[in-house]
């Protein structure tokens, strides 16, 4: 190929159509365009991993049937130049092989052309063309596809390992933000307060939690259902189980402070997706405690106004999704945990 | 008064009417009877600080009218028992002198009958009861009035100094948080952003922060305006002062990045109340740098998702108006600094 490769943003802003001046995850539409600027990589797609939230609106509005769920992905990319869902605001991520290179990341990228790779960065800021959709994987919020896609010089990605099924990878790398700053928060001796610890990624922060807090400390795994419950009980890696629910603010910081002798948490890492947990999570926590926000449900001004409304002197972090070295961190917790590997591929596969 | 005392919650919510289950913050209304449960503490009020967003929509609905604005007040308190605003959401303190002390605080507060006091919680969550209007001024967000509050035994307080003017106390308690949690972040010798450094409370992170990170350090104040990028110039605290939209994340990263020779910011504190600066604060933070978000304008997606969306693992903290001795380390600064006492009594009295 002798194109002239133009130089492009680390961030992707050149491909930005509408509106001007705005990031690409800001933007109403990009440049879907598949002849890729000096800095991009540029992706034979193999399937979409559709952001549970978004999936579900589609399905919705598809009432359930194929074609017209096509139709509706089809459309939003074609409109957008990207799978950013217009209701949910949400994307996924994608997985596919490596087709090209631009000559700027020469010597600056591990990838090779014929890499099999996943997208750590979320759809809503990719562009993507798709040529055909192959198979909808309903219950999967998966869609098997041949298009392209552009990943930009700051784009996240993993290389796909040979020992892990590909899918099973992908159920891990969509969380894998979760156990790294787990990992990075929890110290030995403490007490971990893990709000929807029975769901994918608060299972992944339990096992991590109590990895790091060790015998001397205590990890506590809450939730309202009691099935998540009995499944933590029967992984064995928290401490206590409480089956609460974390909206029930004063619900939650009793039953915290009955397993804790009135001490409360340390750390409260919040996994659940849904609203007004804020409260609860506060309550949970003991004065100069932290709490660990990963829910995309999580209302600021209901955090800071919370906190300071009780009198509160706690640190409150906001969720990144990433976190150096996630991606190997996370596929290295299913190398050595067979009851967590075997945990993934019978829920989560 | 030999009332019985009956018990309270410690975080008020043996007040709620209505719903039921919810934090005092979360009702829609309040039970704002002035008979004291036995760990609260009854207040004659002063006046009024309203919270500068609810105020502005309040003068808007009024169209400036005195009588309305009176009207608009009373009515919110008489509707909910509390000066919660319903459109805004916000509320903001007050100030009175202590009527009451519940016998259960005995020996529990260092507070006497006839203190000074300004409540530094949320007048959304403080029962509240207006015996008459007195006073209205327009353009200070304050009113004086008759009437009584209750604040819970979780509820925060300053005692107000003889030394310090009533007024100019409140001015600088209402952000007292800013420039405590900044203390606290700051390293000597680091890097640190304050967007929205001309303000009243990025005016007090600027001089914090430059307290902190010494001489060996570098403090930025960024401000779209002229006159507030001159204000920081004048007061000399500011090592840097950068006139940029925070809106224009490209264009504040490349100015950051342009005193910095590149390195970007260790600290960025973010102090504006608008939309859409989260995705600025990212960029001009270093890799493994900590963002604080005062702004109650902060979107906790935009600001988890940005993050994730450009890889950068930076620590994203949600401001938390409530530190351990926040009150008396901000009536300390205009003790230390007649600048900024000058300032503030110039600009905020």
């Amino acid at each position: 190929m002798n194109a002239v490769f133009r130089p492009g943003s680390p961030y992707g802003t050149h491909r930005v159509l509408e509106p001007q001046g705005v990031m690409p995850q800001g933007a109403w539409k990009i440049d879907n365009t598949m002849s890729i600027f000096d800095n991009e990589i540029l992706i034979d797609v193999l399937a979409l991993n559709i952001d549970a939230a978004s999936f579900t609106q589609i399905k919705q509005e598809a009432a359930g049937d194929l074609d017209r769920v096509a139709k509706i992905v089809q459309g939003i990319v074609e409109t957008r130049g990207k799978h950013h869902n217009p209701v949910t605001g949400s994307g996924g991520m994608l997985i596919g092989t490596v087709a090209q290179i631009g000559p700027a990341l020469s010597g600056r990228t591990d990838l090779k052309v014929g890499d099999k790779i996943a997208t750590l960065v979320s759809l809503s800021l990719t562009p993507l063309r798709i040529d055909q959709i192959v198979k909808i994987h309903l219950d999967k919020d998966q869609i098997d596809i041949q298009g392209q896609a552009v990943l930009f010089e700051t784009g996240l990605y993993a290389k796909l390992p040979a020992d892990i099924d590909e899918k099973l990878a992908l159920a891990i790398l969509d969380v894998a933000g979760a156990p790294a700053q787990t990992a990075r928060l929890v110290q030995p001796g403490q007490t971990v307060v893990v709000i929807g610890g029975g769901g994918k990624s608060g299972t992944l922060c339990v096992y991590e939690a109590k990895k790091r807090a060790g015998p001397s400390g205590c990890v506590i795994g809450v939730s309202p259902f009691e099935k998540d419950c009995a499944r933590m009980r029967q992984l064995g890696w928290a401490d206590h189980t409480l089956q609460v629910d974390a909206r029930d603010a004063l619900g939650l910081m009793e039953a915290v402070a009955g397993v804790t002798q009135g001490r409360l948490a340390d750390v409260v890492i919040n996994c659940v997706n849904i609203p007004n947990t804020e409260m609860g999570s506060i309550l949970a926590t003991r004065q100069h405690g932290t709490i660990y926000f990963f829910s995309m449900a999580t209302s600021f001004t209901a955090a800071a106004l919370g906190a300071e409304g009780v009198g509160k002197d706690v640190q409150m972090i906001v969720g990144n999704g990433y976190a150096t070295g996630h991606a190997d961190h996370a596929l290295g917790l299913l190398r050595e945990s067979p009851a967590l590997r075997a945990l993934f591929e019978e829920l989560y596969v």
